[in-house]
């Protein structure tokens, strides 16, 4: 059992070392800011009832696909990474096909965010391994009945100030209102209004959530009008409740702008069951304007999530559902999908439209070029596949030589993890002071307004774009 | 006030100490070499008639795009960066809102470009700031006034020996002949071919182009044919007026080679208004083909500027025109696009053809192929978007291990703005500078031989490339 | 004449002196590790009969497609580059050329192999000149005539342990079998399944080829079924001659699943002449699913390499034949085009499918996300073009951080030129050297882990992967 290297204090930092003293200044000025949370998937109910934290496995392996993906790779079938509660040793096993596969994650993102909680949330000082496997279940088993590894305990050791949730339209947001109205709770739990399967004709649920959607938030009508009237409700009970951004997981970044009519036919055609795939791409697309018309007029940020080809393995799919490991990313173009809005909203003010890519070809290309010009385009940060260290990297390289450092979103942690919230704040962080180190090195920047700009880069940004 | 940083004489050297020692040594070979610009925006009328330049905002601000789409981007409309002539306050109040911006190009390109010339040019040895903005506005618009700042002394300074104009077919190019013929001038200011707006018929002013082309230049024919002539004879015409290249600013880089009668049928159709987009297309993709053939029929150096999706946003360009900072690249794709001209053309004597990309993956998947097999392709320097210090490295990085050092078309400034030829070239040595230090450092190329790479690169390149 | 740089220890190892000590230490840990080459284009023959090398021209230039594609681009006409047997001065001639256009090589892949096998192959121990050309010709020429440069004794003096060639389907692998049952000779030499010309119905021999076919191999029918059956009998006799994998060059990644009696008329027509351009990629879609489904049920490794516009210059492609150096990459797309095999075999037993690219961009978005979810799924190697060392860096950073160091294929050398195999074999452990290096430096692995690591790359991953 050798000891982890995730207490390093240099973990990260440039390899040069009259770089890395630049950077480990730069970290130290940021390093204890709060944490700005302002897209990703806890729930907000755990915070809202403090629900304790299930077992090791349950909690930290079989939710999340970053995890659970690699170690199918090696051959393990998803099921034996399902913590089942029926069965006792469920759990158990789970860690130990978890603690086997360890080694898998030398050298990701998820490796890193891992060993980083493993030792600073549950303080195991040594690498995982096949051997210590039950030693580190109990260990950490212990730690999660201990009453400060309670999800409030832990939101104030974490140091975060704010968090986003990603709710459905007609999410009642009883517990975000609840944490809003409770004064033992000093962060700020914001909700999202994430409408994709309401939008998207293609979805299986889409014509029973637009029947529900026209009912619980319509105006008495039945139609198209209706089903936009409801959508902009609902935002405006978002907005009620502290949300400050509405998110779209697309297909493609394609938008367009329908006349009424037109989009009404559309969609009359895709509830009774007629829509073509034509239809789908362009009643989507269109639906992207209509959202984007809808931030300009309530001033919900936008933030646009595309593709990712979801469900890639139907197999696994059917056996296992949404959200398995098997989205897997492909080419997208901005330049002429995002035009239509930006046409007409790219100068609209206070619209702040940020634009995530999981192809990295486009930030030089167009996502650098289109925020350095529209006031209301925002660059997303590294996601998903790309938040990571190196691709961290490449992402600032590739942007800020065009966009400089204002056009950033700010970090996203877009995570359903909880407790790796921390190691992924901490990671980036690191980054942002490696990168700013090597321009202070290079004499591109001088130290005094690195400075400056790493707090903005970590702390400032993401409360201006975001609206927080 | 802090100190500016642009002074430094090891500013865009790796950070490594051992290289960097490599990287100075390299970077003093080439340093004091005349910059040779075979391709760039400068009008040769303000080298003729040796115009005294405007003040600090209409000199540095307003006509640069490049300056003004970051300060747009940060919520400041176009219209109060355009002084105006008439109102007295314009040009200073463009200034204070330039300098109170100057944050936002932390990072950035143009940001390096402007401090080098602040502190090279105009002699201000401190950081820009709002504060200071009357300041550094009156001490700029002093110099302005001496003699010594006039554009002809300048270009002796700036140590210039070729510059490159862009101009249109039809330009008497009386500026050139004035200065070829002037003995006080010791220079070289060489026009270049730019037919863009008399090849694409979708362009507003195709039709009445190719009216004045053949009324101008043809053979007293009216159709296709006496259209080709008349062109080929201003290409003769540029030639006699010391021209070297013909550059072609086009959608994509496709090329088309149709019959003679196809070409007069599509070239009847546009002129009578009844061209479809597929006709604009194809018509344009053969009119390359033609100016292929009639570069190697001529001569003149072939230069391709594909990528870029001009005037993004309808109401800029309704109300400030083209080149306000919202062309947007968009991926292209050259292997098969340009195969056809490469059929005919790609061994013929002497043809160079020079492809440039906005669109970084080509560089390594088809560039670097294309220029490792074809004598007459040579890669484009890094450009527009990528003419900044990260994107020249990836460059050479995603190049030289295919194409080596000599297919490279040497560095290209492309620039409008006169006073920061002398930095971009500066940033380019540095860059080369540092990615051969890197080479030697990890002995892959000698010492030696790197030395001699660098004066290729930076000096017999361009000129063997531009025939110069 | 200055001394090569080919003999430095420390070539291609990071600049920062700290970084570079670990990977000292790393290279130090696998560089004896025998040589496993799962992949090229040597012949079987020549080592069966340990047939001498040619002279030095024949050997080293003119069949290597990576050499004279530079040469050329440099003005060289390839017929200057051919040696020819009935010309005395022929070979000397064209290594004249060669050593005048060695500086072209300076920063490139085959720069590093040529200089490398030079020093450590033909122990000259100065740079390649043109002045020297006749001096090296006549030392690699004496170096030939020893015994000890028999294919045989180096085969044992590169301590090569496994290379495997790519060879017809209907080829009787006599040489294999021959060296197979030879005791004296103590490596394994195994045969490829490479059917691209009974496959690619466009081919000008694919008629004649499946003539062939179905009479060599199949089972008494003549139509798709009796192709299909030939097929797997050919596969049966290969894996029965040791192969390990069956090889595909595929211009797309396409894959489509056709029910038999489509597949079949597709077949038919083509065996008419009648196909169109559609029906040629639906069946060499359908027959990529084909090949998959064999390898599922045999066992092959099915390696596919798509991505490449073939015979790009059809002059050249005229007078001197396939690859000769105008194979040029194009853009594609795995996502998409490889689902329909991966959804029926995606994670069946066994079944290893090793995806290449030489379009960088599916490193990151696509190419990591498949092989970290896929249990089929390996990264191949940095392949063609991208077989150098800063494109192998980016490469690992390109995929690390989502597939881990688990899902690579192990280094491809792909290469006909027999003694360059020991030069590439040493680059490529050198750049995983350095890459693992900076991850030690940054406290991302622990230099323990790191060593286990490299170990795992260079030796267990191609044997895992290719069943070695």
């Amino acid at each position: 059992m050798s000891q982890s290297i995730a207490a390093h204090p240099d973990r990260l930092l440039p390899t040069d070392p009259g770089t890395r003293r630049i950077a480990r200044a730069l970290l130290e000025r940021v390093q204890d800011l709060p944490i700005l949370s302002p897209h990703g998937h806890v729930d907000a109910a755990v915070l809202e009832q403090d629900t304790p934290f299930p077992d090791p496995a349950a909690l930290l392996v079989s939710p999340d696909h970053y995890v659970t993906r690699l170690i199918h790779a090696s051959g393990v079938p998803l099921g034996r990474l399902r913590a089942s509660s029926d069965a006792a040793p469920g759990s158990r096993s789970v860690w130990r096909e978890f603690c086997a596969a360890w080694p898998l994650f030398e050298g990701t993102a998820s490796g890193y965010w891992l060993r980083h909680q493993f030792e600073t949330v549950f303080g195991l000082h040594h690498e995982l391994s096949a051997e210590t496997a039950d030693a580190t279940y109990d260990a950490i088993n212990a730690k999660l009945q201990e009453p400060g590894f309670r999800p409030r305990q832990l939101f104030k050791d974490f140091n975060i100030e704010v968090l986003a949730t990603t709710d459905d339209p007609l999410d009642d947001l009883a517990s975000h209102r609840a944490i809003a109205q409770d004064p033992t709770f000093h962060g700020r739990v914001l909700p999202t209004f994430r409408p994709d399967q309401y939008l998207d004709i293609a979805h299986p649920r889409w014509q029973a959530n637009v029947e529900r959607l026209i009912g619980a938030a319509g105006d008495g009508g039945t139609g198209y009008a209706a089903y936009l009237t409801a959508l902009e409700n609902r935002r405006r009970y978002f907005l009620e409740h502290g949300a400050v951004s509405a998110d779209h997981g697309v297909r493609t970044p394609a938008t367009l702008k329908l006349d009424a009519a037109e989009a009404a036919r559309l969609f009359d055609r895709a509830r009774s069951g007629q829509a073509t795939a034509q239809d789908r791409d362009d009643f989507e697309a269109h639906m992207m304007y209509q959202m984007a018309r809808m931030s300009v007029e309530d001033g919900l940020v936008m933030t646009i999530h595309p593709g990712s080809y979801r469900n890639h393995h139907e197999p696994t799919f059917n056996a296992y559902g949404a959200d398995t490991g098997h989205d897997i990313p492909f080419a997208v173009n901005y330049t002429e999908a995002i035009r239509p809005v930006l046409q007409d909203f790219g100068t609209a003010k206070d619209f702040h439209l940020v634009l995530f890519t999981l192809d990295e070809t486009v930030f030089s290309r167009e996502l650098a070029p289109l925020a350095g010009f529209y006031p209301s385009v925002y660059l997303g940060a590294p996601w998903w596949f790309l938040d990571a260290p190196d691709a961290m990297l490449r992402f600032r390289a590739a942007v800020t030589e065009t966009a400089g450092f204002s056009r950033s979103s700010g970090f996203i942690d877009d995570t359903r993890a909880f407790c790796s919230i921390p190691a992924r704040h901490d990671t980036s962080r690191r980054i942002e002071a490696a990168f700013l180190a090597r321009l202070v090195a290079e004499h591109r920047v001088s130290e005094e307004r690195a400075h400056e700009i790493i707090v903005d880069v970590v702390d400032s940004s993401p409360r201006r774009v975001f609206k927080l």
